[in-house]
């Protein structure tokens, strides 16, 4: 399958193989509204859906109307997988050098002009509009590691931790696109967290981190009260994410007994704009890390490769423009699947809604080079991250970009997410 | 201050020092819209504002446009408080014996006939488009007996307690209005806790409780990044509700270590239908729970009255139809004022937006007979509550219903919030 979009780098994450949906603006025009992107363009596909020929070759697919034209993928991901589907193979058809309509968009000089749009040219904005934003904690060797920091390897893991998928309400007002600043947060924190009695101080955060994680995004409703089967919990996934969990480590060590993360997590939280369907990411199955506890019925799955083999990275580039790999691995290393984490969720009843949004929580393997968090990397904040330009981080410094990356497959048939990208901008002055 | 609106008994939670704010529908126009409460009718907002009389008396209030023909407050709510301020004085006048505007209502046959609905003919909404609930435990008695409970009196409060107002992110999904059933939640539960390993088993929630709590819906937005000072957070306060925050402690019990609350929170809030707006609270300020510790300066308020002396009470009726007076406490027992939930839910920059709920947390007084949960009324589910008719309960059962009311003010000017109820329906067969 190739396609006549030109200058599609075999490299690209949006290869005709992906199809990622994401929201754009441009200088023309300024309303938010629905693109694909194809290698080093996107096709706005408010321009295309309005044209004739691409409605004469989308008649079959049911209930598209004005989605396209919505500032937010909501309407398009309430639809359903099986619309997502079709408009997906559609979409791929008409950017194939071989497609079967191709007076939609090849052959169609006016169209193209006005639908096909370098990436360069166009603006990104938030995909959903996220209601409710919940944040897990599957990654299990993430979960480990800051266990045994916290409490040593004994008592590294809670007990419920393998009896189901631990996770947290998190603020879904502070999730903003890829490329938004991270202001470093102001908190209360224990300068001394030794000392007796506990005396907090009101400053700057000193140990701000980044955390690795998947967002999943919600396709369509429950109602209250009515849980979702396990193995029905696929028909409720849209698509996925990179995720950005910023952590202010100090404020959230204080602040979080009995009651969880609070502020430690909810001054920003950065998603990549561009949503990769879950059909794209089905030939990228495979097992995740295996929980030998014998789980109850609602959460048991009959599939075995439940986990999906997404090569993830973390690039840290410093002020002086330094560039570091400072962690690469695998969405398979999360034990619980999002089928499991949408069971549990609404297993009391808890509605979701269209656009809600799920956390992965921090994926680490299980070497030193795989971790997910600079609290890892630096053993608690104790040992000196070493990255090019002869830099060392424990944790993050004002200047600092953080950029997530997240692959799967083969060169020209890549399925990727693009950056997931945050500069740390200083404290503000108070 | 009399009314000429017929039946509005001086007992009546809602009367001319009141006029709270909710969303209704009747029989003849099912579009939800605003309205006003007032004795035993409501004022249909909708129907007045569209009238000329209303819109000469209201020229001087800025904005209004069609805020009212919406299906929440939160357009209302937007427009901040000199604009509730001056909108609810208009209404007072309007609905006076005494009124300066005796055409548009009073006199006016016609109108009246449209705009003024028996409270018994509508239907009560869910008064706002909630993104965001953020629910505290600003409640110092009942965070005490929680305490004392699950880690003895010399452990009781964590060292972080009075040092900022603990919080977590909540639900918004799962807020429901008043007379909505409430489904007793499936969960995991540990059936014994002291068991080793733990054996976790799925099962409807056998420890159902309530927690009874205030309500607060922000007005206006402050921008990521842009924290809000405690001496302007007043103006940030749309009004409040009552809150029954609905919690399956034995699910609670098992998932909420280390992230905290989860599924034994997310199953249903119900929140009274009637927004009390902060302006017809100002005459009951008063002083709250004394903090003796030094605050951070940006949690330290000028003024010493920053509590509400609402009255508060919890009402159990069985299924039987026997009803007992199971908690009587007051809003003053609250520790920290909602602009210090404000000032430091913000002092990271996290966006509020308008319609985000805070909660304040289970109100208890000092008494035993002033306690805001069945879990410190039973003292852990190891003592009956003795009930009208012989019953005794530890927890909710199915059938029970409990209804909340809160009031402040002297018979004939009472300011109140009507009933904040729920009925416990059976678990669903699985």
């Amino acid at each position: 399958m190739t396609t006549w979009v030109p200058d599609v780098s075999p490299e690209s994450p949006f290869s005709l193989a992906n199809i990622p949906f994401g929201i754009i603006t441009t200088e023309h025009d300024s309303a938010p509204r629905a693109a694909v992107a194809i290698g080093s363009h996107v096709v706005d596909l408010k321009a295309l859906s309005g044209s004739k020929e691409f409605a004469e070759a989308a008649t079959t697919i049911p209930g598209l109307g004005d989605v396209f034209s919505q500032p937010t993928l909501n309407a398009f991901a309430a639809l359903g997988r099986p619309v997502h589907q079709q408009l997906r193979a559609l979409l791929q058809d008409i950017l194939s050098s071989d497609t079967k309509h191709p007076a939609v968009l090849r052959d169609n000089a006016e169209l193209r002009q006005r639908a096909l749009v370098p990436q360069a040219k166009v603006k990104m904005h938030l995909p959903m509009d996220i209601r409710d934003y919940t944040d897990f904690y599957a990654g299990y060797h993430h979960a480990y590691n800051v266990g045994v920091l916290f409490r040593g390897p004994a008592n590294a893991l809670q007990p419920n931790y393998t009896h189901l998928p631990v996770g947290y309400h998190g603020r879904a007002s502070s999730i903003v696109v890829s490329g938004t600043p991270i202001r470093r947060p102001w908190g209360q924190i224990l300068l001394d967290p030794a000392a007796e009695p506990k005396q907090p101080t009101t400053a700057p955060c000193r140990r701000l981190d980044i955390e690795l994680e998947l967002g999943c995004f919600i396709a369509k409703p429950n109602a209250l009260g009515e849980p979702v089967k396990v193995e029905k919990a696929e028909e409720f996934i849209f698509g996925y994410v990179l995720l950005n969990d910023w952590s202010a480590r100090d404020i959230q060590a204080w602040e979080y007994v009995p009651l969880g993360p609070f502020n430690g997590k909810n001054f920003g939280s950065t998603v990549s704009p561009w949503v990769v369907l879950a059909d794209a990411l089905e030939p990228f199955r495979t097992k995740g890390f295996e929980n030998k506890t014998q789980l109850q019925d609602y959460l048991r799955e009959t599939k075995e490769e439940t986990a999906l083999d997404i090569e993830l990275q973390i690039d840290l580039t410093t002020v002086e423009g330094d560039t570091t790999t400072i962690g690469v691995t695998s969405a398979k290393h999360l034990m619980w699947s999002f089928p499991q984490m949408i069971a549990h969720h609404t297993l009391g009843g808890c509605p979701l809604n269209t656009g809600d949004m799920l956390g992965s929580g921090t994926i680490s393997g299980t070497k030193p080079s795989e971790r997910g968090s600079l609290l890892e990397m630096s053993e608690g904040g104790k040992k000196d991250i070493n990255l090019a330009g002869m830099h060392v981080r424990r944790f993050l410094k004002d200047g600092d970009t953080i950029t997530l990356r997240g692959v799967c497959g083969k060169e020209g048939a890549r399925v990727g997410f693009g950056d997931c990208t945050g500069t740390i901008f200083p404290a503000i002055q108070r």
